[in-house]
């Protein structure tokens, strides 16, 4: 792919899931270093390329990956520990997607737990893990901070986007939200969980 | 199961995983009415006894049950749906236990969830479900207050309770815990969902 020009200089990079290859590419093709470079990925290409992902991954600041392939790209079981051996490969930051068990995320000495909204429906997750990734940057590249506490929210948000994203078929849902109604969810996320 | 005399005026009743039939002759052996009376129950005795277990239920407060189970009992696969059929069968508030995933509180308008602490190792679940009923169970006991809030509360305990079991084989962990490490558990957890 090619990064048109007036993307060259941009403050956040979001890197989808891809062969790491060819996000390596594009981020190759930055002029600046971005503020954050996010980067998703998936089993199937830790299967096949696993050599050029840990080449990626080397070059981001977050990972977004699922409790499966954290486990598979680590090889550890505890979460904490694959966790932890994620973040000596290379990211500052690992979010680990628990689907509908919620989102953990990472640094070198904190941890959060985001937990995904109980629906009554869920009609199909295809792109949860998208609607994630989106929601999360695009807290970030609004809002221009870049705290761990910030971050939480950020999590927050991407959680709250992908509960939208599988109560309907493909992007129904998301074409109709309104920024009064992801205000809610988010709060009500933050209702559930106090105690 | 002969219940002692001395315990025939018990303020809290914790009905263990046992055949719903003979949960139900403890329970007729209580001389006053319990203030709280908690049932805890698994998918073998739905396979096999469910008339008697959907009798148990129409007598208890707090059914405590895991996720797999509230989708037998209720025949619903999303678990707001299914707690929601449970409390309409007799108990006034639902827990559905999640494992490593946490747990959630329902009563018919109030939803809460706290998270399981995230374990570098886990040696054993065996007595996970009991220690959870316990924690919950006991913390009410003690606090003498059957609010929702302090339902919440009683969950958190009983989900911290529940990661030390497992961390060691049987109850080798239970034995030495301190209230201080049990309460700094509390703390992290509340510290993990905070943002």
């Amino acid at each position: 792919p090619v990064v048109p020009a007036e993307y060259h200089e941009s403050d956040f990079l979001m890197l989808g899931n891809l062969m790491p290859s060819v996000q390596k590419k594009v981020l190759d093709q930055m002029t600046k270093k971005p503020r954050l470079i996010v980067l998703d990925t998936m089993n199937f290409w830790m299967d096949n390329f696993m050599e050029d992902l840990v080449e990626a991954l080397k070059h981001v600041d977050v990972l977004t990956i699922n409790d499966e392939e954290a486990r598979q790209l680590s090889g550890e079981y505890s979460l904490v520990t694959a966790a932890n051996k994620i973040l000596k490969m290379g990211p500052k930051y690992v979010i680990i997607k628990k689907g509908e068990h919620g989102a953990l995320l990472f640094d070198d000495n904190k941890m959060f737990f985001a937990p995904a909204i109980p629906l009554e429906k869920v009609v199909d997750p295809t792109g949860a893990g998208d609607s994630f990734a989106g929601g999360f940057v695009g807290y970030l590249a609004k809002t221009q901070n870049l705290s761990f506490e910030n971050m939480k929210k950020a999590v927050v948000y991407g959680s709250v986007l992908a509960s939208f994203t599988v109560e309907k078929l493909g992007i129904e849902n998301l074409k109709t939200i309104t920024n009064e109604r992801v205000q809610k969810r988010v709060d009500l996320l933050a209702e559930l969980v106090s105690f």
